[in-house]
């Protein structure tokens, strides 16, 4: 049985960075510190995190006497970045760089009078956080769906995570609506090294494991892909999931990761496979 | 046998407008007015101008004693309309709006520092016209070539005669190559108009006879556009050149023409089809 790993499965550089900055806060054991939702699409991390001291609360009115409070790297909301200033907590923003620049981008838009178009999964905290930076006449599309009616001038900026190929689909449909379009392709090059190398393996094994957050798009994504190519695909979260009927007749089998799994687990599920398999 | 004649055949509005400007000067009877370029790609419309007084002339340095000189529909590069301006002769410019607008815009998108690609055919009179405002690092390319390698800021124009799915192939290879783009869709409304109806009629003829100009761009865009569709087609200037063996079997016949293609020559093909056909 053969098992290849993904060389770009698991933490991106926006990932490890809020992961690092987290847990260096928990190292000084301050009290009272929270994240506002969880830091990243990872149960384990979470718990991880929760275990050291900093959990997450859903939003800043959950609790009374917050001394610090650390932005996920999906990013918030503008309104409420703007309620927080006005409390008297410490801010410890680990919003991926990345999306700060989709943030910067779709707020420059809708003041040079584009209508901004968000690609993306509207219900995403990264994307919700996208849509208070867009304007009023903001619109969220996946790839997908049917475009609704725009105006003469769009912007469009895409949630970091989204594939290229939906990109493609939704300027095409743009270009039949609008006469002026302005891109930002703000899609992160690890998702695009992540889909293509991902795409690459399920090509050539029996059964792909994608591992990470149930509620992680990305991972779910790489899931989709995978099945899309006709390999049969688990995507687990940890390595107790893994049952031997899935890889006991598989000569080959391929291990993917999303952005926010972390190593350990990735390593983990390789040992699990290998133990199980012989 | 029934004849289909295309709604959208013939005449665009800034062909029509530079034919009606060129005629009213003509029948003024002014000794040396000259078209710098024939005024539009039909030979027909171009002789019977020169019958009336105004001959095209290749550069303004063919002729010594120049009156006025009449800019032709697809407009002239940017150096040759300033070597213009500095003689003493009176410029009549019948460059279409929409052109016009085009080359704003190349301009714009290169002052605002995008490289600019240029959809079109690199050797027609437009494109070398929206080519001098484009700025040094201009790239033009067609809907089937690969793109060379692309600055991360690109700035999209179209030669207003092209069809839509080359823009959205050029985008979607664009997208490859750059993070910021700017497409302005310079396509006219009428080419599109024209080319959907065009279609729709291959679709249930048995022969299509494309009428205009051998070397005009949008006719024989679509001749191919018919072709492309399987149905036999013939690309003629004029119903002189109408064979009976064409059209002897076919019981139904479509007739489409270029924008540059007068209404008479429409008219003509028609009645001769008629005759021909019994």
């Amino acid at each position: 049985m053969k098992i290849i790993v993904a060389k770009t499965a698991g933490f991106c550089f926006g990932v490890k960075r809020a992961i690092d900055i987290a847990f260096q806060i928990a190292q000084e054991k301050r009290k009272d510190v929270y994240t506002l939702g969880p830091i990243i699409h990872n149960p384990q991390v979470v718990k991880k995190l929760r275990k050291k001291g900093i959990a997450p609360i859903d939003s800043i009115d959950a609790k009374k006497n917050i001394k610090a409070l650390i932005i996920r790297t999906h990013g918030i909301p503008l309104e409420i970045s703007q309620k927080i200033l006005s409390e008297s907590c410490e801010v410890i923003d680990t919003t991926c760089p990345f999306v700060k620049k989709a943030q910067y981008y779709a707020k420059l838009l809708n003041e040079e009078g584009y209508q901004v178009v968000i690609l993306g999964e509207k219900n995403h905290p990264e994307v919700q956080s996208l849509m208070s930076y867009a304007g009023g006449d903001v619109v969220v599309v996946n790839g997908e769906m049917p475009l609704p009616k725009l105006k003469r001038k769009v912007g469009i900026v895409v949630q970091t995570t989204q594939p290229l190929e939906s990109l493609k689909k939704v300027l095409s449909r743009t270009l039949e609506l609008a006469k002026e379009i302005k891109v930002y392709n703000t899609i992160c090059n690890s998702t695009a090294l992540r889909l293509n190398e991902t795409a690459r393996i399920a090509g050539k094994v029996d059964v792909m494991v994608v591992v990470g957050g149930k509620n992680s798009a990305n991972t779910t994504q790489l899931t989709r892909l995978c099945e899309s190519l006709g390999v049969p695909t688990y995507h687990i979260e940890t390595a107790s999931e893994i049952r031997k009927a899935w890889i006991q007749n598989a000569k080959k089998i391929g291990i993917t990761a999303g952005a926010s799994t972390p190593a350990w687990i990735i390593t983990d599920v390789e040992k699990r496979m290998r133990d199980i398999g012989g």
